[in-house]
């Protein structure tokens, strides 16, 4: 017995849907379900409850599903950049926590400055680690005038440089811009829950309005850590995704096996 | 005898890689092509010549490229619009010509305003058509605070107003806003070529530094069309794609057939 949405379909194509479309007594399907299987030219199948636990998907099996975490763009700084910029020994001051385990975003900003323009009042998230580096968007790279490459937190050498602007200095740094790769976070149960271990690439699908699949996605795992999955305002908006949203693992590897490949 | 990019390679990561991974005499990786196999443990295998057509991968069979067109925000006017917004019996002024045969950028634009804020510079694509439609990204709808459905071009039933600014008047549209839905344009004898036809939907994957998947990519055939995959810059952002990219097909139908989905 079970509602049937567009939504949980669509989420499905990937792993195909079966044809015809198993449904048992009580189950209901929502009239664009029903539309989308339609359109598709697939019928129903009326079958015993019995039969339709090993033939309907799961549809709704929650350990498939990581929620979605948008990051703007934002700078960590090392503590003698904080110095420069806000005045020697300043503080950051934590303005709401994070999704990570103590990491918060703060008060205070900065501007960014490239060879073509600024962005203003990007967000500085502490507390101050030993690396400074800024994660835009590719869309404000642009702006800037500056293109950084994909990169992992941390990842830096070989990065652009820039200005950054505070309150009480300016510092010009010859690296740590990138754009943010995309990643998963999760707690070791969590990732043991889902089967995944630190290093591991998966495949994720967003699953609304635009069917977007992440193709090579890395997995980090850390007690620090909660399950999440990072990706940046160009990201979200070109998948449709908004933070507290999900996407659906779709394959644990994305290599795929041999034994898997010979039957292709 | 080929030159094998890590390019390529991330290209073929959907389809699987084969392992060992066979190389013919003559033979040249790139170095990071070498690496990229080394992280994943692949070895590489040297084969005789004769068995390598079977085994290699078809990693530059140029039928499965399909050229990117990235799309900035545009608007399509109705001729009497026209007149409203740049004066009566106004005919609009080609500036370049458009990749689909026919069409052309104005040199005119006009601005959008939504209740949060304007886009000026909009550029009106040509010639006048029967209907008025603006298509923005995601992203620019966060700016004018209307936030429109996914559309295919022309399906405007239900979609959000807005106002629309020339030289010598407004207009108020009750509706015409939409997000592009991604497609791809194709004239008969390229979709014959991709063993495609209208209305298809196909799976296409960007090969650059981020691997992203369009998974529900619908196909538009016409002989007034190129062949040309139309993202709007969200997309070609988020899976790092400028013009002139091209994306590779990978899925020719997104539905599984039943073969397909008992192997798996």
């Amino acid at each position: 017995m079970a509602l049937i949405t567009e939504t949980q379909l669509r989420a499905q194509l990937i792993k195909g849907l079966p044809n015809p479309f198993p449904v048992t007594e009580g189950d209901k399907l929502t009239p664009a379900a029903a539309d989308f299987l339609k359109e598709r030219g697939i019928p129903l199948q009326r079958i015993e409850r019995s039969l339709a636990a090993h033939t309907l998907l799961n549809l709704a099996e929650p350990t498939t599903h990581i929620p979605v975490g948008v990051s703007n763009r934002h700078v960590h700084l090392a503590s003698d950049h904080v110095d420069a910029l806000f005045g020697s020994g300043y503080k950051l001051t934590p303005l709401r926590e994070l999704s990570q385990k103590g990491q918060f975003a703060a008060h205070e900003t900065v501007m960014i400055t490239g060879p073509k323009g600024s962005i203003a009042h990007v967000r500085i998230l502490g507390p101050a680690r030993g690396v400074t580096q800024a994660e835009i968007s590719r869309t404000e790279g642009f702006e800037l005038g500056i293109h950084p490459p994909v990169r992992l937190s941390g990842d830096l050498a070989g990065t652009p440089g820039m200005t950054l602007i505070g309150p009480r200095g300016s510092i010009d740094l010859p690296e740590g811009l990138i754009i943010a790769q995309n990643h998963v976070h999760a707690s070791p149960e969590e990732a043991q829950q889902l089967q995944l271990k630190h290093g591991d690439r998966i495949m994720l699908q967003a699953m609304g309005e635009r069917p977007v699949i992440f193709a090579d996605v890395t997995v980090r795992v850390s007690p620090q850590f909660s399950l999440d999955f990072h990706i940046d305002r160009d990201e979200a908006n070109a998948a449709h995704l908004s933070s507290g949203d999900t996407v659906q693992l779709i394959r644990k590897h994305i290599m795929m096996t041999n034994a898997e490949r010979r039957r292709l």
